[in-house]
């Protein structure tokens, strides 16, 4: 059968009949144009000018804005300075007083505008907020010597659908556009006490509920070292300006691989904490109420310690149970980096649903080899049950019958994105459930956690590796599987998707005689094995997963710090 | 209208058609005589010749068989000093070899006989489990010098309904009676390796949805301070034994009130804790994979001592997320008994849906008073929205059609109790809700939980003091309203429901004139009301309830130590 084929044979559960409305949405294109405006105006004609081609042509060529960022040197030597330094490093020498927030802000700014300019990962960028804040800092550290919070003069950036106070909050659902934020979401409030700047928000798909990014507000992100392929989804953007270096820590959410595919995809790490840990009061999104599989937020960065440094002071400092009972009051533990020898890890090479790719193949093999080689204990793991879980997790989405996300939809005729008719096909599609089948989905996922869990405790098994998605960073539109993301949402096991430091070579990452011998299990499978092609993944980043046992977020980190800094030696902020 | 018409007008959302099959249940009624044989053969007959007269004779006078275990002696000084021991005192002494397990656990077997005596509070006795346990605690500690244990020893009482491996276990629910236990429940299970002794599972009404103890195998359950009463319920057996002191902690659960309300009528203690902080997981209710309002186990006891070390090696040693990944990973913390002057603590004296009975308001007004001389700053305060929280989760019970509790029923067509009736007409009784309407249930108690919370913080309120219902014990089967202690469900805020020392007095607690001009808000307060006459509930223990923070479970627990203990100068232990 062929790609499209399978594709439209996926579409079959939900007519769409009343989504889309050309009239109606006709209404909304002077507002969509003026937001697209501002967007563009936002950005400096110097910045535009540093792109050595239109981004079209770009794309094409697979360019790596990465690569080309430090060997043109867009950035000035100081510029740079600013925007690598190790998160610890940038915040002492704030606090010191050696660094001013208003030029460290500047400096990522700048680069911040360069990212999008290359990969269009914002939705919106609040320069003048960002500076204003910035000068606050700086006035406030003159005055008292002293800095405001433990995060003074920390650039972070936010996924869009996050409530920021005056703003347009939309989560891409066009009929959104006149939704103006009474107040900051609980998050940004926090973050903002503690001493953050916030200056960028950014790019999320249609319905938040594609690994990809396609929209009616701005379109599509890129990865920042392939451009041909997608930064991932549903934190679009998060994924594209963390990699690219526009923030050091970028604010995500995950329902289903939200964080773990956009940072695995875009060149970034990213976690996915336990629910309840990181505030979500305050945003838009179609699932309010849904507590099957709830959504939660967590941080992307490009350094395993800003990962750690922002989960503690979030939670430490910013107390999030204080404006939201809905957060878990679990102080952020210190956990010590343990030792490889102490450890023991199960590997997922494959979930029984989606072969992975060549790329893939290659960076879970040298990951455990050198794993082992430090003296960590691997155990081969298959998943049980993976396809009740995928099955399960994907009704959990859909089970309102789509009364939500087409409640959003329809409101707007907006037309609807490839994917968004990919993720309404979800489950039963549009067959709402009653409390009663509700209940019989909760009672499988609990079932599900129970034999999860007691594998980690009767084989002392700390953590398990796993793809985080079953290819590198694909073509835009056409992330169909999150088979190996979702898992864990099911689980609710906090889990860190992390760069591996290797990339995909086209030489070296071909499917073997033996794999084109292969039968697939399945049409999603042929589906995305079909969309591997050696000569179009050039330099995508290789990225896995971790995962702990529900609440064992600290420790999750703290071992991500071994095999990401000790045993793998990746350091994003070289280049 | 008279108090039928009223309970009628009640009964019109559920027809129960399909309900009740006198043919069917004739099957059942074999097993449900052996399962009564079997209990009523548990109890020696020196047991049954210590009652003064009939039970049915002794519930007629109103009947205080906590003051008739005192002044005639049932136990030897002996017996007195084990089962009357401080937790602590009793720990260290088996521990330090003065007191053998054994003679410990012989004693309080006797008590919990002596209690079921009286009140009916067990379903089943396990009286050589039990013996076995202690002997094998003993054979243990002079084998090892040392205890298996920080619980070695300590006699802990179940509700029913937790799963005991081997036995019986059906939730009150004939359909059950051949539902036999593969494993016994993670709290049994953990309890049991910290050198708990399980040797008794107590009543529960049909259901477990009410708050009183009706069902068709063992009947009800008795306030041992006044045998005309009700103990209270779900946790109807446990609050029973508790009180008469039968065993030192006993475990119920509570999803509306079911462990504060037999605490509160029984005449002991007991905390509902925030959700996830106590396994549930290995039990039988009509409720699995219902989250919306999530049921709670917690202890109920004489001291909050009891309950406090209980929580904390519960949760620190027993580490029940190693069995359990829904129970949160969250330390028992130490929190030190706060200074009187120190704590602000809001008052609700009127939840505005039903007024409280004129014992109630004494207790009430006394304790405050005591508060205040103490040093304690207080403010009234009037919950918002009561009538909207407890419509939410009266929907919440039901919203799946009644779909399992009614599917247990009507498997084995047995009588319904009258108020089992009650509580399917509970919400929208058998309307099916969708998922749609669900998670707007969801969304209006995140905002009720945002709206009390806020509360809290901004006004720098510590606890919340209320009535833990709006009479003292009221009569078997006639506790219709649930609102002060749902509310604290909806909200999943952790609630203390406490013994004041005081109880009914039928010349000080009279109704008043002013009273008995009222005009009632509702027929559930003309209900309640009405059924309170004052020469009918001699001596029933007048309690109230503390609440804190969701998460706050710590300091709810040191705030009852400052006002059980120092403030109040209640001793349940002394008689």
């Amino acid at each position: 059968m062929s790609a499209d084929a399978l594709f439209e044979a996926h579409l079959t559960k939900e007519d769409f009949a009343g989504y889309e409305d050309a009239d109606k949405f006709k209404e909304y294109i002077p507002k969509l144009e003026a937001y697209r405006k501002r967007l563009a105006d936002a950005v400096p004609a110097e910045i535009t000018a540093t792109l050595p081609k239109a981004v079209e042509e770009l794309q094409k060529e697979q360019f790596n804005a990465v690569d080309y960022l430090y060997k043109e040197k867009l950035l000035t030597p100081q510029e740079f300075e600013y925007t690598d330094a190790p998160v610890k490093t940038l915040l002492a020498k704030i606090a010191s007083g050696e660094w001013t927030a208003v030029d460290t802000y500047k400096a990522f700014a700048k680069r911040a505008l360069l990212a999008h300019a290359f990969t269009n990962c914002a939705m919106e960028f609040m320069l003048d907020d960002g500076l204003q804040k910035a000068e606050e800092l700086d006035a406030y550290y003159k005055e008292h010597g002293k800095t405001v919070g433990p995060l003074h003069g920390l650039p972070v950036s936010l996924k869009e659908h996050i409530n920021y106070k005056g703003h347009i909050t939309h989560a891409s659902f066009v009929s959104n556009i006149d939704n103006i934020a009474e107040e900051s979401s609980v998050s940004v409030q926090l973050l903002g006490k503690l001493g953050a700047i916030f200056y960028v928000r950014t790019n999320q798909p249609q319905t938040l509920m594609h690994l990809d990014s396609q929209n009616n507000y701005t379109g599509l992100t890129k990865c920042p070292y392939n451009l041909l392929l997608s930064s991932g989804g549903s934190s679009s953007g998060e994924g594209a300006i963390c990699a690219y270096g526009g923030s050091v820590v970028g604010i995500g959410s995950d329902i289903g691989g939200s964080i773990r595919a956009p940072a695995a995809y875009s060149g970034c790490h990213g976690l996915r904490p336990t629910t309840k840990r990181i505030s979500l009061l305050g945003g838009v999104s179609a699932l309010g109420g849904q507590e099957s599989v709830p959504a939660v937020a967590g941080p992307m960065a490009r350094s395993i310690d800003a990962i750690e440094l922002w989960m503690k002071h979030y939670i430490n400092d910013g107390k999030p149970w204080d404006y939201d009972p809905w957060a878990n009051r679990i102080p952020w533990r210190e956990v010590e980096v343990p030792k490889a020898e102490d450890l023991t890890i199960a590997v997922i090479r494959d979930d029984g649903l989606v072969r992975v790719s060549p790329p893939i193949r290659r960076g879970l093999d040298q990951v455990v080899e050198k794993l082992k080689a430090a003296g960590v204990k691997i155990l081969e793991f298959t998943p049980p049950k993976t396809d009740v879980a995928y099955q399960t997790i994907n009704k959990m989405y859909n089970c309102d019958g789509n009364y939500m996300q087409g409640s959003y939809l329809k409101k707007s005729g907006e037309p609807l994105a490839k994917l968004t008719k990919w993720n309404l096909n979800y489950g039963d599609g549009a067959k709402m459930y009653n409390v009663a089948e509700n209940r019989q989905l909760n009672m499988t996922r609990d079932n599900l956690r129970n034999e999860y869990n007691d594998y980690f405790v009767a084989n002392n098994v700390d953590f398990v590796l796993s793809p985080a998605y079953n290819n590198v960073a694909p073509h835009s539109e056409e992330v169909y599987n999150w088979s190996y993301t979702a898992l864990w949402n099911i689980l609710d096991f906090p889990t860190m998707s992390f760069q591996t430091g290797l990339k995909q070579d086209p030489e070296l990452d071909v499917w073997t005689e033996e794999d084109k011998n292969y039968t697939y299990r399945s049409d999603l499978e042929q589906l995305e094995n079909e969309n591997y092609k050696p000569d179009e993944f050039k330099g995508a980043p290789i990225a896995l997963q971790l995962t702990g046992r529900r609440y064992f977020d600290e420790e999750v980190v703290a071992a991500s710090k071994l095999i990401v800094d000790d045993i793998l030696k990746v350091d994003l902020l070289k280049n």
